[in-house]
């Protein structure tokens, strides 16, 4: 299964491609999507560089399904409104491609790839450099989009054995889910 | 010219249509996005519905331009999050067919078609409904849309008027706009 990660932000978008054969992974891509060309001002020309850059690494790599990163309210309401349409944007371009799209935490993520919820950057940064067998370390939103790739192959693994469960048991975990996913 | 006004919502998305030759405008179409149908909890599923939503409205009407309200912060973070997310998949939609999207406060549209900023929904509804020689009152959503893109239109008529003016002013009136544009 090849997975998809997504890490929005206005100014750069992350994004992550990995392999996952059970408990097996595999580096296939990542980068960043920068729109620091388009002018501060141009919002919908910036929305247009996320929206395009995601829609073309969608049909570079072909993944089975994707996920991205839950983000939260910042002390700036005014942030928060721009990181909120970047993720819109990023969004879009995932399910207009008809992917289905899977929320995580940054909570989660570190969780899922460094064990414990307090990692910074860096610990992310090494942990995704040993799971992927990378010759360096990622970039920082390279990192999280990849980390949040390696969350849902972990997940992966819980939804499949759940698929398998009683419908009570996966009606709970979407009731779950649904409370974690905005 | 034909111009297409978005106001975006997470639950529902406005949009109106109109046709605008010189002074003279025409109303075209007119409706309203809903989400209601996704479940509450699925936010991908919800911005795939706005964002395809819109690109149906932009394939079927074919505008030669588009305009959206800008979105202020709401009292509650959760919530302008959210909106954020919506507006950022209507954009997506727009900028994505290669339209250009001009953005408007709501404050300036009820300027532009009720002639003062504090007219409440139903001034703006009656007063569409009077430019565009409507049979009935357009719905709260449509109406707030169709006034986006008589705001454009009559801005356009202004656009025209400057582009034939010095660089400076032109340069001074970029200003202007990105300092109110986010």
């Amino acid at each position: 299964m090849r997975i998809l990660g997504i890490d929005p932000g206005l100014q750069r978008t992350g994004f992550g491609v990995i392999e996952a054969d059970g408990p097996r992974l595999a580096y296939v891509a990542s980068g960043t999507i920068s729109t620091l060309e388009a002018p501060r001002g141009d919002l919908p020309g910036r929305l247009k560089i996320i929206f395009e850059g995601v829609k073309e690494v969608v049909q570079r790599y072909t993944p089975d399904c994707a996920c991205a990163e839950i983000v939260f309210v910042n002390v700036n309401p005014q942030s928060t409104l721009l990181l909120g349409q970047a993720r819109g944007a990023a969004l879009a371009a995932l399910v207009s491609g008809g992917l289905t799209v899977a929320e995580y935490t940054a909570l989660q993520m570190k969780k899922a790839v460094v064990g414990h919820g307090l990692a910074n950057k860096a610990q992310v940064q090494e942990m995704v450099k040993r799971l992927l067998k990378l010759p360096a370390l990622p970039g920082k939103d390279a990192a999280d989009a990849l980390g949040l790739a390696i969350s849902h192959a972990h997940a992966g693994a819980s939804f499949t054995a759940l698929a398998a469960a009683a419908p009570l048991a996966r009606r709970q975990h979407a009731q779950y889910r649904k409370g974690r996913t905005f």
